[in-house]
């Protein structure tokens, strides 16, 4: 070992101890946390880093050379926030707020920490995210930054992991490097496969990355191995670290019923006082990104199907497509949304569009035709889609995602988690409600509304022509957006210079004669004008209102729409709970009047449009007996 | 090959020839449905059913000696369908009905049709509750019957599946034989891994299975693969098939564009002269199970930690486990949990118990000091854990899973499935709210409630205390259970004797003096009663109700609770959009009065339960400046 290299290493070993210090102090101050699995961690964190390999500028944090790093394993937060404060970007002080009210350091890391790439915590997401951030940084930034993250052991049973390194390989991000801390010990136990690192090995070479074992508490080894296995590769790299969980202190280290526990006072001391002699001034550097070898390409697949023809975006600006319209057609609002996307992509190269192997369903798959180095396939993998649109979203890109809407149910602790990490993201589900007809239950989506309706500050858009789509897509604006469309072809309602606010809905049919509100959207429109025409030639007048935004509602736009009319309707092809009926009983908190519900109530089976529409009460007969009912 | 081999493939291949045939013609009169990828299965699958392999009893659907056969990829039901009626169990004219209203054999499998064992087409699940099934079969009745799931090449990159993969051969479930139909085309195109076998094959070595290739449409070879390699095993197997999607039919054999669509009539005939001669009234004959041959457990495992001790149960019983409460004691309603298992256990040999790794901050792991071999870890995977408990309750047990409410949402999609499939299952999500204080807003269930009222004939029940969590847990009887236990502990509310019928609630605090109703549940009524402890100093009575049960919520019942006041506040700690809030509003159609919503409108933070039920607005405070601002 040469004399520079030892010192490296005693230097390192110096910035260990302090982070073992600062890991048990905080947690033991804050009186909850992971001292265990942060300790286990220190090593082969510490040793990237500060050793030259990670590569980030921390007064510009989101510079586009930056290397980025993920703490999939967020619950080992004290580490996280340790190494930073190493790096002389947090100040030692503020590690005695963890976990306090009002402070930047959470138990989990979350965005108010601005050092975190994406909220983890709900654990096997990290990978995707990461996946999503290399995918920018080699295939749209082309750069040559990388993309580092931290996983634990317990959460390769996450089958989400799986489809990020699926992904990944597919995609030959070989600027991605996933460090699995396999310290042996889960939450209640044994992980499933304890130290058997091999098995790991194995599987991650068998998903088509490449991977090798490291002692994960031995630097020299460590920083060898960093050296030898990061470069430009094609396959992403898995480092198995082999670790004990709470490294350090022998009363912890590889103990059982220590996860997710702090040490008491006297422990704290008894443990301080094995680590010997701390340097409290000890400080890491980590190495500056190298701007002038970023954007030349050269490290790109040659594969020019999947990448990005940059500056090419704005030479296809090809306004005239798919913006006529006949009036006496039907069209799906779903084909709103391919349309929408090439028009917007031509005016801003932001936008990715991602889609779960459906794209010619979703009808995202128009983009490819235009703009084919910004479409992703994301293959069947809901969960890994969403949060792969996470990492684009932070790396300043702004995803579109696409699948049927009864799958996105599927990635709901992602989308949920995608509102944590502060995400841009506009997911489009097609197919909803039984509409849908012949495929039957398990392709309906019915809880979607109730879903999205969840996420805080989400916007619900449920158009019913293709004009109110295209317009809604194009228009709905930052956040977490959710575009629910139709299989079925639908009228057009509108003109192409109506305009859609968000929060608002329309009058489509009304007059002072109305007797009856029915409030609708998408499908359920189409029924509701039926029952209009029906219940016109009775001399009964119906308003109708289009409640194209679920979510928010403007509670007094809507009452302003619906006048002195006391007899509600909604109609909805979904579920009441959560959905279009208790979203606007909710708006209209205060409202004198009776509101009723249509809605999906029957477990769903096969059959026409037509057929269960009307086998679920909520087409223009159950609509018309209604109102006969209730006036 | 032997005469009697030959024979045995030439009925085979007119079987075959017959399944064809009826894939595209009930496709065709359907107008929908999926022929190509129906027509890839078609060796593997009739070889495995008439030729010995797979033993099941058509006249005892639910006998446990039968095998079990899964098609994961349900949108091959054409297939799936037409196998049965070669076996003799439909007839050919019910074939026609395929996809139409009110038919058995709709566009993915149901539980209309008797045959099915789980509905499938939310694709990746089927591997999962196979696991469910061969682990009922293999570890809790102890017989040699295997479970057969036939899985599509595209839905190989769902998460899951490698989820389901490694809990099977954890638990060596050498009777699980998985079938992978890789016929290379996904819905709009090449599928990631096209025709290349071997790496599927590596991928499930990797994953501690034993796995084959095999050519899927050479009938000798299937047979002889089927031979050779099911047996007596620890292993689980997978057996790659390398087929061709559309395969018999020259113009859709391994053609793009051909996913779910089906033949015109032109189309059709064509395709039928292709077949050639077809034999009608050729039929297969599915083995019989040897009954004699069961439960004698000589091929279990022997790891006595994994394996049921049978009718070990019922001398366990112990009803004095956790059933002493000091009514000046505050408990967590989740402590209640365990207690709740052991109690029941004892009664009740069929409940299985499951949890997501996290069985010590749930609870559940009280149940294994007392019934170990009913207790099966799932590691961190909700989606399998979701998924195995469809198999097992499909296979006449009642399961019980646990995890954080959180992370219920990861497997959304396959609690949705779960109630196609008709499953009795009770989940339990512990760690509901922001009050579970300083681990932060990832860890928090807030949307769990809207997610579980969606499902229809769900129950949602919210206990408050020690004693009604444990009646709750105990009496909430079959179908899809939810039930919501908090962290923190809360005082006992209620004496041993008292009742909490579903759909009801209780009045807490009240008297004719109440100016304002608050409905609370969990840990929201702690907060309620120390509001109406200082309000009552000042002169001012409220009534508390405990709304135990979010759903159903029998609406005269809590009218009747409410009677005539006119200020309602709804708390709960959770977001109002499908939450408490929106379940009363729905309830009290027609109430006349006020209802306001107090719920987590916020992004949560680190803190204590006290600062977050504070910064939410949900606490005593909060109640006790709405009640004076409504009155």
């Amino acid at each position: 070992m040469s004399i520079k290299q030892k010192e490296k290493i005693q230097q390192l070993e110096k910035i260990n101890k302090l982070l073992r210090y600062w890991i048990l102090d905080m947690t033991t101050t804050a009186g909850s946390g992971h001292p265990t699995s942060s300790l286990s961690a220190v090593e082969i964190m510490s040793s990237l880093m500060f050793s030259g390999v990670f590569k980030f500028d921390i007064k510009n944090i989101r510079d586009e050379n930056n290397d980025r790093l993920i703490f999939s394993k967020g619950h080992a937060s004290p580490l996280f926030y340790s190494l930073w404060t190493a790096a002389g970007a947090v100040k030692p002080e503020e590690l005695n707020t963890f976990r306090k009210f009002g402070s930047n350091l959470e138990g989990h890391p979350t965005m108010k920490f601005p050092f975190t790439e994406a909220s983890t915590g709900s654990l096997g997401q990290g990978l995707s995210v990461g996946v999503g951030m290399a995918l920018a940084q080699k295939k749209i930034d082309k750069s040559i930054a990388k993309t580092y993250v931290l996983l634990g052991d317990s959460e390769m049973a996450e089958g989400q992991v799986w489809e990020a390194m699926n992904l990944a390989s597919y995609y030959e991000l070989g600027n991605l490097i996933a460090v699995v801390d396999v310290n042996r010990l889960g939450q209640r136990g044994e992980t499933m496969d304890g130290h058997d690192v091999d098995k790991y090995v194995a599987r991650a070479k068998a998903f088509g990355w490449r991977s090798v074992v490291v002692d994960g508490h031995d630097v020299d080894e460590i920083l060898r191995v960093y050296k030898d296995m990061i470069g430009e590769h094609k396959k992403p790299l898995m480092i198995i670290a082999k670790t004990y969980k709470g490294r350090g202190i022998s009363f912890l280290e590889d103990k059982y019923s220590w996860h997710g526990k702090v040490l008491k006072e006297e422990e704290f001391i008894e443990a301080v006082n094995e680590l010997g002699d701390i340097d409290f001034d000890v400080r890491g550097s980590i190495a500056l990104p190298q701007p002038c070898q970023s954007r030349d390409g050269k490290y790109l697949s040659s594969d020019a199907s999947i990448v990005l023809q940059k500056d090419s975006c704005l030479r296809r600006n090809d306004n005239s497509v798919g913006s006529e319209f006949n009036i006496d057609e039907k069209y799906a609002t779903r084909d709103a949304y391919g349309d929408a996307l090439v028009e917007m992509m031509s005016e801003d190269e932001k936008i990715i569009v991602l889609d779960a192997e459906v794209s010619n369903s979703t009808r995202s798959e128009k983009v490819k035709a235009y703009y084919p180095e910004r479409f992703f396939e994301m293959f069947i993998a809901e969960q890994n889609m969403v949060s792969v649109a996470v990492g684009l979203s932070r790396m300043g890109y702004k995803p579109f995602c696409s699948t049927f809407a009864a799958f996105f149910t599927r990635a709901h602790d992602q989308i949920r988690m995608a509102r944590l990490s502060e995400s841009n993201i506009t997911f489009v589900g097609s197919h909803a409600g039984v509409s849908i007809g012949a495929d039957g239950s398990s392709q309906m989506g019915l809880s979607d509304i109730a879903m999205m309706r969840s996420i805080i500050d989400g916007k619900v858009l449920y158009p019913s022509d293709i004009i109110s789509a295209k317009f809604l897509i194009k228009n709905c604006g930052e956040g977490i957006n959710y575009i629910r469309t139709t299989r079925e072809k639908t009228s057009v309602l509108y003109g192409k210079k109506d305009e859609f606010k968000i929060g608002d809905s329309k009058i489509l049919k009304g007059s002072d004669e109305d007797i009856a509100v029915i409030i609708a959207a998408g499908i359920t429109i189409t029924e509701a004008l039926k029952a209009y025409e029906i219940l016109k030639v009775k001399n009964k007048s119906i308003r109708i209102i289009d409640l194209y935004c679920v979510k928010p509602i403007n509670g007094k736009s809507l009452i302003k729409n619906i006048g002195d009319i006391k007899n509600i309707i909604v109609v909805e092809d979904g579920y009441s709970e959560g959905g279009m009926y208790e979203a606007v009983r909710s708006a209209l908190d205060g409202f004198n009047g009776n509101i009723s519900s249509l809605s999906v109530k029957r477990i769903p089976q096969s059959g026409t449009t037509e057929e269960l529409l009307k086998y679920e009460e909520i087409d223009f007969n159950a609509i018309i007996k209604s109102i006969e009912e209730n006036n």
